[in-house]
């Protein structure tokens, strides 16, 4: 990388050479949605390191809207897993046959296996950023709170973390269950905690539901 | 990274080790929402690469909703710069005094000196992944696609090159002007090119507009 006249910050530019791109490479290949965890802790120290990192995620306006609340007392994780087997059970109802079946084999949860749970709000009354950059589209608040969990997930899965986001929920049960203010909003629910099997294959490939699709792939042009 | 019996595939698992890690930390750090770019062109192998990338995103229900749209036609970027500058006016008249005049001169755009134009939508009507985890929260689906545009800025970054998110834009103008499927949502449109500085330190952080706020630091406990 070469460094530019004018920008003294660009002599500490780091150079990310071939090796570390092939090896970024792998990281998205490898992390995956984890819904099997061992039970072994993650140390607060490891938390506190993927929170350094989801900070560091872009935000509109630097509005930097992620809130981040560890689920730790058991009567709340119960509540978050009745209010998951409700809205699966619902969910099932719009699948028939053998791909419901399969469905209900995938075992989405995770949720009584992780030893940590993070539900990540979008705090919808920040003023931080004074609203730059989001008034045609006020959902890039939402969106740089998706960026914080896809960093954290990241930064966690280079440290052998995985990280499963769980959609199969109701976010107003969620929010009133967790007991937040009332302008945060629910964007994921993470289970988070060290992988039973490691994959680079995706578990819904692998277990037939949705393989890759070509035409995701494809670059339109305008 | 230890290996786990009954997974065959753990034996190719790579190992991120701290070297990796920490350059991993410096990635975030160094990746940057960028305004200002060189206008060398960028070759079709590198955007592919960048494709490839960001198809590893994690999707909902594997559903692979987004659809990567390159903005190639002079007409077209100039009714999208149009778009720009008219809602940029009108977000300029939310400031007063000096931050409004700050604010003017941050230079939100971009969108004249970058070589490579990406509009990113996300596909409504996909039935891949048939629905799958979407039913109580289906605002994942554009989620999703945010996670591929971080994916695809990240491994950009990696490779030299910028990233600038824009956001001030009219997302059913943008639709309007690039003729793509009804079904189709703007999520995010994309400035890609090498960039003029390389900073550690966000455009907003140095100009004086949103420093790191360390409120969304915070580990919430419930």
């Amino acid at each position: 990388m070469s460094v530019h006249d004018g920008n003294d910050e660009a002599q500490g530019s780091p150079d990310f050479d071939d090796d570390f791109q092939g090896k970024l490479d792998d990281l998205f290949i490898w992390r995956r949605d984890v819904r099997h965890f061992r039970n072994d802790p993650v140390t607060d120290e490891l938390i506190d390191e993927l929170l350094d990192a989801a900070s560091l995620a872009p935000s509109v306006g630097n509005s930097q809207p992620w809130r981040f609340v560890s689920v730790e007392e058991e009567v709340r994780r119960e509540k978050i897993r009745g209010i998951f087997s409700a809205c699966n059970r619902a969910a099932l109802e719009d699948y028939r046959g053998e791909k419901a079946k399969l469905y209900a084999s995938l075992k989405l949860e995770g949720l009584k296996q992780a030893p940590v749970h993070l539900a990540v709000f979008v705090d919808t009354s920040t003023q931080t950023g004074s609203g730059l950059g989001r008034k045609t589209m006020p959902e890039t608040l939402q969106y740089s709170t998706v960026l914080a969990v896809h960093t954290l997930w990241l930064a966690a899965r280079a440290r052998g973390i995985g990280v499963g986001w769980v959609s199969i929920i109701d976010p107003e049960e969620v929010h009133a269950a967790l007991d937040v203010p009332e302008l945060w909003e629910l964007v994921g629910y993470l289970c988070v905690g060290y992988p039973i099997e490691e994959h680079a294959v995706p578990e819904l490939v692998r277990q037939g539901w949705q393989d890759r699709d070509s035409d995701a792939r494809i670059l339109h042009k305008r």
